[in-house]
Parts: C-alpha cells; sequence; structure tokens
C-alpha cells in the first residue's frame, strides 16, 4: 500500500494519541495537542474562507511563537503553501521575496506589522493582512488571526488528495549579495528529513525542544515536524537571551535545543549558574559554523550536557551530516566532534573535485560537497536556471568545500566561494580562524583573502578582542607563524568593533571582503 | 529531488562511515562491516553469475546467522527477490512454498539440507542447490555458499534502476491450517518500517542487538535493515537457550533484542544470574501475545531492564503500534505496558465494526484493528483475491479484535476467527487467560470456545500447571467465578501436558479446537 508521505501525518499522530498532552509552551500560554488542533482546522478553514485556494502561497512573518507552529499544518493540511520569512531582513528584502512568491496574505507578528506597512503599497497581489497577537487590538489595517479562528469552523477541513511531491513550503535563502532564492520543499523532503531529525538526534517522546533555532530556518531545521512527530513538547523562545534560555531550561525541563554557535556561545557565557535548578541534562545540536572545541568541551565537562554537530542547507531540509560520539570518534575529541560528520540515512554524499571526481579521502584534499538524496530541494522557484546550477549531474552542489578521511567524515574548510587562492594554494580560511581563536585576547574573527601583487591572494584576519584583552597585529600573527605554514598565516591583522553576521549566524565574508575587492569576488 | 527508498540505502551508509565496525558477532567468527560488504557483493555476483535475474526467487532456510544477513542484502541490492522460509516448518510446508513462489535457487543452512533433500524431486524450478556452513565439507548435490563467494567478483555489482514499490522480499505466513500466504513486502514498505523501528526503539549506532528473533520472521520485523542503517552491531543467536542468551548479554554488552513472550519467560527463568557480568541494561521489545504483566515487573524492578510491546503482522512490515513509558502510560502500570500501545509514525490505525465504522473508544467495544499505512504489504503472491479480501475500502483489515480507549491505545481482545461468543455475548479469550494466570499453579494456559447445546459456545480452558504445583478443575473454575462476570468463566478446565504454538510462539488455537469442532470453526 502506497500512501502519500505528508507533513499532515505529524500532528495527526500527536492529536490522536496525546491530545492531553502540552504541545506548547510560549510565554504563560500552555496550549495542549488537542487545543494546537483545533486552532490549526480553524486557521485552514479561516484561510479557505478568504478565498485562498490549494496552490496559493501564504507568508509567515513572526519570531518563534505558537502562531508560528499552527502556520505550518494549517496551510500545509489543505496545499496552501508556506513562505517562512527571516524576520532579520529589511523591507526591501521582503517587498522582493512576497512579489517574488506571489503571496496572497500576509500572515505577521505583531512586532512586525510596520516593516509591512512600509511597503504595503509595493505588493500588488497580497489580499489579506493578518496579524498574530494574543494581546491588545490590532493596528489600523489589520486582521486579528485569533479573531478570524473565532470566525472559522472548527472542524476538520476538507483535505485535498495532496501528492508527496508537491511543495509545502518556499524559504528563501538569506545572506547573499544576490536576490534571495526560493528554495521549494516537498512535504517527501520535509518528511525524510523528519525522521532523519528524530534518528540521528535521537528525539523522544519524552523530549521538550527549546526553540532557541528561529522556525522560519529551513523550517527549524524540520524540527515542527520531527518534534512534533514523536509528541514532544515546543518550549518557544521569542528572542535569544542567557538569563530566558537558562531560565526556560530549568522551569520547563528542556531535553533538546537547535542553535547557531553564537546561540551556543551566550548560553556558556551566562553567569552564575548555580542560581538554576536543572533537573535535565539537555542535549545542544549546533549548525552554522563549527564552534570552536573549547565551547564544546565546556558544555559537556562543566555543564554535564551533550554535543551535537549537524551540517546541512536550507536546500538540503536541512540534514546531510551529524557528528556525534560514535565508532570513529571518542568522547572527548572536542575538536573531531566540532566537525560536520558523517551523512545520515539515504544521504549519498560526495567531496568532488572540479571533474566531478570524488576528491582522496584523505583528509587533506579540498573538494566540493555534492549530495543525492530525499532531503535535497525540488528546485528554486521560478527559476530553473538556478536550480540546474545547483542541481546537476544527480547531485546538489552546495557550494560547500571540504575534506574528507577514510570514514568519510566531513570536515568543512571553507566556502567555495571564500576560498583563499595565495602562490597557487588553496588556503583554508576556518584553519586560520580555529589557530586564532586559541589566543586568549581574541573574541571574535574571520580571515578573508585580499588582492596581493605577488602571490594574487593573501589571508587578512579581523579580529573582535575580548573586552578585558588586548593583542597587537605583530603578536597575532606570530602567534599564527608558531603552530602554521608560513604560507597560511595572516600578512595583516585589522581589529573591528563586530562582524557582519547573517540570521543564522553565518559570517558574511562578502561584506568584509567588499573593502579590499573592486568587484570580481564580491558576488556570493 | 526524488530517489527510490530501497533497503540498500541501510547497509551502504554503515560501510561507507563505519567500514571497521564489528558489524556482526556469530559464535566465534567477528565480521565488520567492510567485510559483510564484501561478501554481500561477492553473494550477489555468485547468483548473477548462476543466471538468476533480477525479479526471480531465492529462498533462505536457515537459523539466524551471519550467511542469513548477507542474504538480504545480496538479493536486495541486485533485484532479486529474497524469500525467508520459517525453519520450523515441515518439508510438505516448503515444497509447496517453493513452489508456489518459484524459487530457482535455494539458500540453506547445513543443518536443514536434510529436509530439502526430502523434496529435491518435487521443486521443478530448482536449479540452485547452496549451502550456507563455515566448517567442513558440504553435503553431496549441495554446493558451497563460501565457495560460490570465492570464485566470486568482489567488485559493487551494477545495481538496475529499482524502484521503491518493487518487491525485496516475500515473506510467507505460517501457522494456520490453510495454505501459507506469500506477503509482498516492497522496498518503500520495509524502508519506512525500519525507520519507525528506529525511532520508537531508539535504536542508535551503540546497541548491540541480540537476535533473539528468527530473522525469517518479517525479516526479523525490519530490524536487519534498522540496525544496520544505524550501523550497530548483530549478535547472531542460532537457538533459544537462557544460558547462551545471558553470556552472550553480558559478554557482547548487547543494548537490545526482539523476542516472543515465550522467549522472554527463557529469559527470566534462567537462575542464578549473579554469574553474569552485565555491563548494560539492554531493552527488549516483545511482540506475539501480550506477556503476563508479571513478566514486565519482573523485568524491569528485579533486573532493571526496560521493556517495550509491540504489535503488528507479516503484512505490516510489521511495526503499527508501540506501547512504552509515555504522557499516557505510567511506568509502573505494567498491565496498560503489556499491551499493543499507540501506532507509530505514518500509521492510521482504526478498530473498525462490521460496518466499517470506528467503534466507540470507551475500552470496552470490540472492532477489528484496520491500518492505512506505507508499512501495508503489496497484496500476497500470486492470490489476488486473498489480498482484495484482506486490502479494502483504504484499510488493511487485520483479523484482530481490539479495544482501543480515549487515548487510542489499543488493547488486543482476540483474533477474529478466536473470539468466543456465547448466549450472544463477546467473550474474550485473553482476558480469561489473563485471569487463569493469576493462579500459581499455572504456567501456561489456553481458553477456547466450544460447541454448546445451550449457549452456542461456551468457554474451555486448557491448562499446563507449574511443575511442582496442582490444582482442580472447580478450584480454577471458582478462582475465575470470584474474579470475572460469571458468563465469561470457564465451564471445562482440560489439564495438557504442553500447547501448541507458531514459529514465533503465537498459540495455535484452532489445533485445540480440532479436539472439539466438526469442520465449520477450523479455518484459521
Amino acid at each position: 500500500m502506497e500512501v502519500p508521505l505528508l507533513v499532515s501525518d505529524f500532528l495527526d499522530r500527536a492529536v490522536r494519541l496525546y491530545p492531553n498532552k502540552v504541545a506548547i509552551v510560549d510565554g504563560d500560554r500552555r496550549i495542549t495537542y488537542r487545543e494546537l488542533d483545533e486552532r490549526v482546522d480553524r486557521l485552514s478553514h479561516a484561510l479557505l474562507d478568504l478565498g485562498i485556494e490549494r496552490g496559493d502561497r501564504v507568508c509567515m512573518l513572526s519570531p518563534n511563537s505558537h502562531f508560528y507552529l499552527e502556520s505550518f499544518y494549517a496551510t500545509a493540511q489543505v496545499g496552501i503553501i508556506l513562505v517562512p520569512l527571516n524576520y532579520r531582513l529589511v523591507a526591501a528584502d521582503h517587498e522582493y521575496i512576497l512579489n517574488h512568491s506571489g503571496v496572497s496574505a500576509v500572515l505577521v507578528d505583531w512586532e512586525y506589522t510596520d516593516v509591512v506597512d512600509e511597503i504595503r503599497e509595493r505588493l500588488p497581489d497580497v489580499k489579506h493582512w493578518i496579524v498574530a497577537q494574543d494581546e491588545g487590538e490590532p493596528k489600523e489595517g489589520w486582521t486579528s488571526w485569533n479573531a478570524l479562528l473565532e470566525g472559522a469552523s472548527a472542524d476538520k477541513p476538507t483535505r485535498p488528495a495532496i501528492g508527496e511531491n508537491e511543495i509545502v513550503s518556499i524559504n528563501y535563502t538569506s545572506g547573499t549579495t544576490s536576490r534571495p532564492k526560493g528554495v521549494m520543499m516537498t512535504h517527501r523532503n520535509s518528511y525524510l528529513n523528519a525522521y532523519n531529525m528524530i534518528v540521528h538526534n535521537s528525539l523522544r517522546h519524552e523530549d521538550v525542544e527549546l526553540w532557541t533555532l528561529p522556525m522560519f530556518h529551513c523550517n527549524g531545521w524540520g524540527g515542527v515536524f520531527a518534534l512534533t512527530g514523536m509528541a514532544g513538547t515546543h518550549v518557544i523562545l521569542r528572542a535569544i537571551d542567557g538569563e530566558d534560555m537558562m531560565r526556560l531550561i530549568a522551569d520547563e525541563g528542556v531535553t533538546f535545543a537547535c542553535m547557531a554557535p553564537a546561540v551556543l556561545r551566550t548560553i556558556l557565557d551566562t553567569e552564575d549558574l548555580d542560581r538554576f535548578d536543572f533537573k535535565t541534562k539537555p542535549r545542544f545540536t549546533v549548525a552554522g559554523a563549527p564552534p570552536p572545541a573549547a565551547f564544546i568541551e565546556r558544555l559537556e565537562k562543566e555543564l554535564g550536557w551533550d554535543f551535537i554537530q549537524l551540517y546541512g542547507l536550507t536546500e538540503t531540509a536541512p540534514l546531510l551530516t551529524i557528528s556525534r560520539p560514535d565508532a570513529n570518534t571518542e568522547q572527548e575529541d572536542w575538536k573531531r566532534r566540532s566537525r560536520a560528520g558523517v551523512a545520515g540515512i539515504g544521504v549519498d554524499l560526495q567531496v568532488l573535485d572540479d571533474d566531478g571526481k570524488p576528491v582522496p579521502k584523505d583528509g587533506v584534499a579540498i573538494g566540493e560537497i555534492c549530495a543525492r538524496s530525499n532531503v535535497v530541494f525540488a528546485g528554486y522557484y521560478q527559476q530553473p536556471e538556478q536550480t540546474a546550477e545547483a542541481i546537476h549531474d544527480g547531485y546538489f552542489h552546495t557550494g560547500d568545500l571540504a575534506v574528507w578521511d577514510q570514514n568519510e567524515s566531513i570536515h568543512i574548510v571553507d566556502r567555495k566561494k571564500d576560498v583563499i587562492i595565495s602562490g597557487g594554494e588553496n588556503i583554508s580560511s576556518p584553519e586560520i580562524e580555529d589557530c586564532l581563536f586559541q589566543h586568549a585576547a581574541v573574541f571574535e574573527c574571520a580571515v578573508i583573502g585580499v588582492p596581493d601583487e605577488k602571490w594574487g591572494e593573501t589571508p587578512v584576519a579581523l579580529i573582535v578582542t575580548r573586552e578585558d584583552a588586548t593583542a597587537s597585529e605583530d603578536e597575532l600573527i606570530e602567534f599564527c607563524r608558531d603552530r602554521m605554514a608560513h604560507f597560511k598565516c595572516p600578512t595583516q591583522i585589522r581589529f573591528v568593533a563586530e562582524l557582519p553576521r547573517t540570521a543564522t549566524g553565518k559570517l558574511q565574508k562578502y561584506k568584509l571582503r567588499e573593502a579590499f575587492w573592486d568587484g570580481d569576488r564580491l558576488v556570493n
């Protein structure tokens, strides 16, 4: 018997089997799975009642909230396509994305109505303006989400016969100088990624997940489906704050969280942890960039919490690889554990050279990470040329450069467009960054290649120092020369106040390079 | 990107990522994933070299062994269909199955060549006779498995473009008076069942599984795929023996095992456990019939090991439901935990009345368990009528009768054909059995309906007493009348030396009934 793999399965199971369990903790609000299901069904009806049809696009612009979780399931079960927006983008970005995707209704958190109102006149396709807020009156020109629910049927809506290869969401990628591209995720992509999120993070029914990760980011790495399928509890976090996170971990018995390295740092920097009565030992899954090994060691040895590193992209739903202690990795091999790790079930991962051949598995040869898997997206929305550039010869080409070892454990060395080529040698900027991070005065750092008459390019390091520390340029260069091959060492150090990052914590090296390059390396 | 879900994925992942990890412990033999992969590839080539083609059927008749695990992957990757045979069947059963499925090559364990030789002349389709043995010379008329491997290429065989809905195995159901039916399992059935086996049993990379379950039984409940996908270690058990099991659990650090209730009893009956140095606390997943609550309590409270109850059928790959302590069930609610439990991800389970309507979720109303899911088989091999009887109106009809409660937790009350109808009332035989099990003298028992002039049917209990105990018929009937509605109580007790069981530990009540019925209720 073949039944389509539809993400609605995950909520259906939780509601049928655990109706009275708390699905969501959002501030003072506790929502059971039965209540969540009713709100989801009412929202589906409300959207249909507005004339929104199967295949239409609806966006969600919001920090994490119970509304956000509702929007995924309310759209999916009736075949409406959700466009989750990065709330860190500016109005002009939203204008482009909403018009490009042809969104007909905007669902917007109450704190983000202003940014939409700025561009309201330039959104000809948008017919409906719906604001998510539990308290107070909606701003003029906005329809209350909760009022819509009250006026809608609580019956289970009729579900159309959706195929598993239909699109469930379009997730626009962010953080580049080019226009955002709309990553089309199918039900099947999301479903099989959710299985891998459960399997490789050992998600259990008893898990309580703290939403340190924005739900817009690749549908919370598929966690909105994975955790719901196990009928775990979602603890909403609206904004990153060390105190809030620690309080919620203690009060709600959090057992699991996904995050960018910057969030992990915030957690580790929270002072005076003895104030909190932790009853659980949560496991943290980190992705984005590999965190310094010292972070992992501190998390596991000082707090006794578990660290997992994950690697993937919006285009891969996202889980491609995962790094946990296993037959190939010792528990205390912190450096190795900060790496991307090994492929998930059903992920054929390759590190390929420019001719499309696998590079030697020697931990030295650098190639591009490519993946063939059901988690690979269906294409960029209305951009067939960009799709063909990304998916060809049977593989999705990630643009990330890596080495792999004989056990196919992946270590990312750079973005393809970020690699530094000096005197004909490829230099991995993260390797230099790892080295600089060992210096006590270095708080953050980024290494980029800049034009050099003799070598073509030369590495330059941009450094944010710790508040109470200083270091000279010569001292840091010497520090590197004592520890690395000299051709790899930075030839300049620039001290800066902060580094530009994307919404998900990735360094935006192209912005740093702008000061050094004329244009041809600016594309990102 | 859509890539077919093929079970070869599971071994591919383990081999690529963990080549040097021990995949199989089989007696003194330890086989790494790299070695397993090479044996699998050589066997694929050997079968192809013999002229066996994609779509052809090959059987495996063997207790658990490393050969067995090899046979699954060697056939699957080149599209040959495996027919795993129940080694407890007699020669006439094998003759029927081999001819019905049109097997062209028999793979047979050295201890089972005689039973095949008995029928050799009556197997016109079989061209190749291959014997699995690591020591000694093959019997006359048999080709050595290992010699075939030595003569075959160790290269990865060319894999045809197999679709995920193609058949990977035909598993003949056993234990009925009617002819066995061939359950066609697709790659997709097996793949998604394997995910659910991992997810709902929390299988991990570190797991070491003791093969207390015969691999022929529904492909080891899909465990041959699930555990391999996580690159766990398979510890082979050739025959059920309490001493052997305890020694392997201690010596190999076993963390997981699947079994029938009779095997659990053997484990619990092993004496003087202090002899063993257990370093792990394994979890046991039991299916077949719900074990007495006292078994679970003893396992968890005395040994500190974990109990999981699973329910499913060969036709469902098999996982339909699972019972673990969760939001609906207290850890120490032993009775509830022995029940079938709640549906796995992607399993739409219903308890339906004769009109196909769900029965009330009140724990009282009895209906038939029906399932709509990707784990439901593709049909009975060359038996379209029987397939249509089993799968209709969108659901597979299991033939098992159950009640469910408001949380959709399933409690199986009987086989549809085993239910006792007395004076118009349905009587659940397991309810009477549960009651009788509480009596100190009862070691095993089975309750059946027998013809009765007044009531139509009346319950009769067949009892195996404990070696050191006795009880009279009157005493046991009184014992039941003190504890149950009188119409449900057995009106006769028969004391017997043993009860007939299938290879998987299920009572064969039809055999008991034969002594009481003329024929019309003998169909099973």
